[in-house]
């Protein structure tokens, strides 16, 4: 199972609904008035979306607050992904990370050099610095996906350094960016530098809540955005997608809620995990806890959690962790306590 | 303009609502009920679509009348071109047609041998013997765009006579097989075969009148299934496209009336328009017409209509075709009376 969010398979297992703690979604839902808005919007299915998606790109530029010929968007920021690997010769990752940077790469027959991210899964600079080849992509997880750690300020600053001093190219892929503390947002840093050699990826479906949409969009430098529109697909973003995109950025309560609810439960979470003996506890900046097993692994506590009717991420399949890792997802507070009874149950095994 | 259905641009030609003659939709619109089955699958898009679509492919099965093994999905018929096209070394196509066929294998480096089809848009099947190469994909448009031309029953299976002789494979792309007289299926020629080396794309965005949707499917041989999995983005279909497809393929009743409204206003146009002087009309299959202009070029054409407040389809950016040619789409009485009227006032300049 290379992804969460696949509850179909495990639908028999347990009378009831599941509950997903496999897949890291805002646990507040999408944004009140959406669902009207879409409604309201459904005559634009009739036409093709606009090829150019003029208005999205505008307010996402707004969202952001950068110059809307710097913004392209896609079909989830997986799609975004994928073609900005298509691009380059060399991709450099650092593991363990969202398993489709490797996957692309090999879809299109590139060169992929796999780096270890330090024992506190912080960036290795200099194993870096010494690998890095000219006009390599480096792809980083900011917050990384699934260990929850977000590149400290002067990290990032370092490892945009060593990429330009290559003349390569870093792509940030932030689909948890609006989870994380507002300590620094990489639009503002790079917007300095035009974006010269660097591509910051987003998405709707995290944070607000629609995974379904297939929404993600992107900030990137203007050089770039000419070769991407080269060989992106037509239309490749849903016109609902479309609307939603216009409406969403605009939910500024939404989004201050949001983040003040993730903050939160991220918080107790991490304290009452911290009590329960058997497991470590990774320190997450986002909505996900990476959790190392001291004493079982990963099938056991799955199908341990699944009779109790929640699904996990099993991480095995993440390169670089093997059988003794879950990762969870921070969820509303009812939900989150039945994990952690769960994990108490499991302390008892 | 390398598509149709681009509006936005010319919104500021005309003062009121621009009819759309540039992109082939089912003038029906949408079936109905669909609305109110999209607005109860909201709740769908705060999850992941199901990574396989089985429900939907499933639907698709039934509709086709083949295996669900042999289904694939993608956003857009593009997409599975696109997809389909990268698992190739050199890629076949016949002009005029479509430009994605050439573009996407272009973005992939791929090599591309363009062959004519013959002066009245038929195959040139002695020219595609003597080049199909060992393992060759074939793409064919089926009925073919702009040409609206259907390919004859004998000369299909010749045509896969020659590309299997070859090892290769035929792709038929029937984004507008729905529109055509019901005198042949290839999914029912190629199901006797397994569908070994063919693959059949065909897409909700024309018939069932849901550009926005970006819904394509395709039946194709279970080893290129497999192949196919290998490469297809996760989650390329959005979760309301998924349940459109559950739904619209069992409107029977809005099949049917899609088929005999468009035969009557195909009938009626092609008609109407053989009276015009100045142009020549090609016989089409389907829901749109090549008009080859005798006395005016496509430039003049095109403003002179927009002032009218019509969109029609230069074709100068199809290989193959020069400036004197457009593409109409067939639409509703009013607007095809509309269409008429604006022809017989070129008639006269």
């Amino acid at each position: 199972m290379k992804h969460g969010g696949d509850l179909i398979s495990y639908a028999d297992y347990y009378q009831g609904e599941l509950i997903d703690f496999s897949s890291n979604i805002n646990p507040l839902g999408p944004p009140e008035g959406l669902k009207r808005e879409l409604i309201n919007s459904f005559n634009t299915l009739i036409s093709y979306p606009d090829i150019q998606y003029r208005y999205l790109r505008k307010a996402i530029s707004e969202y952001l607050k950068c110059n809307i010929e710097n913004v392209i968007v896609g079909n989830g920021a997986v799609e975004i992904i994928n073609n900005i690997i298509h691009l380059f010769k060399r991709v450099i990752i650092f593991i363990p990370s969202f398993s489709e940077y490797e996957d692309r790469a090999r879809v299109f027959g590139k060169e992929v050099l796999k780096l270890n991210y330090l024992e506190d899964f912080s960036l290795d600079l200099e194993n870096l610095e010494e690998n890095m080849m000219e006009g390599d992509l480096l792809v980083l997880g900011n917050p990384n996906n699934p260990t929850g750690l977000r590149i400290e300020i002067e990290e990032l600053k370092k490892a945009y350094e060593i990429v330009r001093a290559k003349g390569g190219f870093l792509l940030l892929d932030e689909a948890f960016f609006e989870f994380c503390p507002e300590d620094y947002d990489s639009i503002d840093i790079f917007s300095d530098e035009d974006f010269k050699g660097v591509g910051i990826i987003r998405a709707a479906t995290k944070f607000f809540a629609l995974p379904g949409i297939r929404l993600g969009y992107a900030c990137i430098s203007k050089d770039m955005v000419e070769e991407y529109k080269k060989i992106e697909l037509p239309w490749s973003v849903n016109a609902l997608a479309d609307c939603a995109g216009r409406y969403i950025f605009n939910c500024k309560d939404y989004i201050d809620k949001s983040k003040r609810y993730i903050e939160a439960e991220r918080k107790f979470l991490l304290e009452e995990l911290s009590k329960i003996e058997g497991i470590k506890v990774y320190t997450t900046h986002t909505n996900y806890i990476l959790i190392k097993l001291l004493n079982w692994d990963e099938e056991f506590v799955f199908y341990k959690f699944l009779k109790d009717g929640l699904v996990v991420r099993k991480c095995s399949s993440f390169d670089a962790l093997d059988k003794s890792y879950i990762r969870v997802a921070i969820k509303d507070r009812d939900k989150n306590l039945r994990l952690i009874k769960s994990f108490k149950e499991l302390e008892r095994l």
